[in-house]
């Protein structure tokens, strides 16, 4: 989407024949537009633990690209399909939590494995890479166009004013590479002319809300209003808010939503209120074997992320500390939205209700019965 | 309650006759404990408008002592009634949103309006201003006595493993001069030795419960933990949470209870998980006008309060600015949750359900039919 009017995604090649990888490093963002380099696997390896990068397609394509710096790095006398299972196994290591993580480094050991010759081996690296990074812009672009149809029938009602969207967290292009998934209907909205405004919340602790899809919404230019992770519920007893929409780490094939933390809340507000609550996401993030969301297990993230705040301070980016430096806390990162409380699922074949039948009937090729 | 040993109160008197005011200056909690002297009727105003008090039940005592300032400085060539009348009303206008404010004041000029002799003005001011500190610790003492009973029903389920409470903002013994209101029947329970540990909702823009009720339950020494205002609800789904207690800005005679933003969101994740929903409150605070608590206006704030977050950095209180500059941000104070969603209301009279009926029946003296 766009950055100071011209048209960017999350991770790009540049460079002699397209070799040299990219990336925004978005722990700097929103107050520093920082490119980065990915030099070598280790660079690539790193932008993904230090969460430079995050958003699990965008976790899926670095790893694919950094397949491609460890393949271009294969020692002369070492044999360069061990050299590659040993590489593969230390990307995907990055971030085990990711399931894309794992798929893309996978899909792109499969296909090298085997191939002898140096050259070969590396365009088939980068070629691999691109087909992994255009399935997910493919699959995002999709999700766009079948939100769009509901976010129309929405706008339809409100005579021309503003449709109000919810987003939590950022599902946006900076985590998928491009369009995003909750924000793809967005997106796809505000290009074509439909008046839409969208509650940004912060998403604490890590405040992806406040610093990523603020960010985004400005840059493309759509109309957006930062509130706070307990303003939701208010907003929506007040009319102020049409649909929600949200992306999900995880969305079991029963159709509970495991997202970040926050999102049940918000879903039960949407129900309370009749407002419905959306979930954008590619089928590859659908889990077809957990049958009760509950089930999921969820990750506890370091403390700090809560009691430490970081933000521009004179110029800089600097941490606060705001409870007592005594007082313990506990970071559960995702919660898990039953399925009666969601709407829709909106996914690259379609949208379909949250429930077992209906997902398995969009994907009966997926589904394991 | 208990700092660093030793029981304190929000605000108190001290020096020759008992005649000087002091606070805890709380925009510096909790990485600095300043006690402030309000010097004179501006330092008092000040301290209030700035938000170095907060809190309803703190600010009408803040207002009492302001006006014995006032007296103090009465002007030997004024009419006393006439300045009394002046200061009065520079006082109440001071933060007018909240009554106990203006319910104060008053108290104090319809006490203290015909008193002729300076001498004794100022004696009757003062005692005045006392009873009216003790009339809220007695308040807020009793709703520790009744809602003492409900948790030791509630921890006589446990087995003797802690009773997990959660709690939003701060309704603690900094608001309330002393007890405070949700936590009075916390700090009723550690104090009889009964298992409690306190899940502190880090309450977003301000930071009330990170910065306020952790540091009042470290410094009593009651076991907590903080946890953003996105996690309540995945604790509620896995257990973790035996009660809710939270206290209110308003509640309507009909039940309904106006309290922080977010408290709603909390209240319909208890609903849905069969966890009790408490609201503690002195029957001060019931609105015996309004019908329907969505008719209670909400105060909009500076968004600033999203955008700059403040904490400890190098030892210095310092605030970072977190989202984009240019991202506007919307800032609502408050939300309603409707008498649905709430089991019950622990006053200084007892408890009761959050209906009309219920309410009326045990305050036949203050309802209005």
């Amino acid at each position: 989407m766009k950055v100071d009017g011209i048209w960017r995604q999350a991770i790009w090649t540049g460079g002699e024949n397209l070799r040299q990888v990219f990336i925004f490093d978005q722990t700097k963002l929103p107050h520093k537009l920082v490119e980065k380099e990915l030099i070598n696997t280790d660079s690539a390896i790193d932008a993904i633990c230090n969460m430079e990068v995050r958003g699990a397609p965008l976790i899926g394509v670095t790893g694919a690209y950094a397949v491609c710096l460890a393949v271009a790095a294969t020692p002369k006398n070492q044999d360069p399909d061990a050299w590659l299972v040993n590489e593969c196994a230390r990307i995907a290591a990055a971030r085990p939590t990711a399931v894309n993580l794992a798929w893309a480094v996978d899909k792109m050991k499969n296909a090298l494995l085997g191939q002898k010759d140096f050259s070969n081996r590396l365009s088939l690296a980068y070629e691999n890479a691109k087909i992994i990074l255009e399935g997910e812009v493919d699959c995002c672009k999709h999700i766009g166009i079948h939100g769009l149809e509901l976010l129309k029938d929405l706008s339809s009602k409100k005579g021309g004013r503003p449709l109000n969207i919810l987003t939590h967290c950022n599902a946006g292009w900076l985590a998928c590479v491009d369009y995003g998934t909750a924000t793809a209907p967005i997106y796809a909205a505000f290009d074509e002319g439909i008046p839409v405004h969208v509650w940004v919340d912060e998403t604490r602790p890590l405040n992806q809300g406040a610093r990523l899809t603020a960010w985004e919404m400005l840059h493309h230019g759509v109309p957006h209003t930062l509130i706070t992770d307990n303003a939701g519920g208010h907003l929506m007893q007040h009319g102020l808010v049409d649909a929600v929409i949200v992306g999900t780490d995880r969305t079991t094939h029963t159709g509970d939503v495991c997202n970040k933390i926050g999102t049940y809340l918000k879903a039960l507000a949407a129900f309370d209120n009749n407002v419905p609550f959306f979930v954008a996401l590619p089928s590859s993030t659908i889990d077809w074997e957990i049958e009760n969301g509950l089930n999921i297990p969820i990750e506890q993230r370091n403390p700090h992320e809560i009691t430490l705040v970081q933000g521009l301070c004179d110029g800089q980016l600097k941490s606060v500390l705001v409870p007592p430096e005594q007082s313990p806390a506990r970071n559960d990162a995702f919660d898990v939205t039953p399925a009666r409380l969601v709407t829709g699922l909106i996914t690259e074949r379609g949208v379909c209700r949250a429930d077992k039948k209906s997902i398995a009937a969009l994907f009966p090729d997926k589904s394991r019965k």
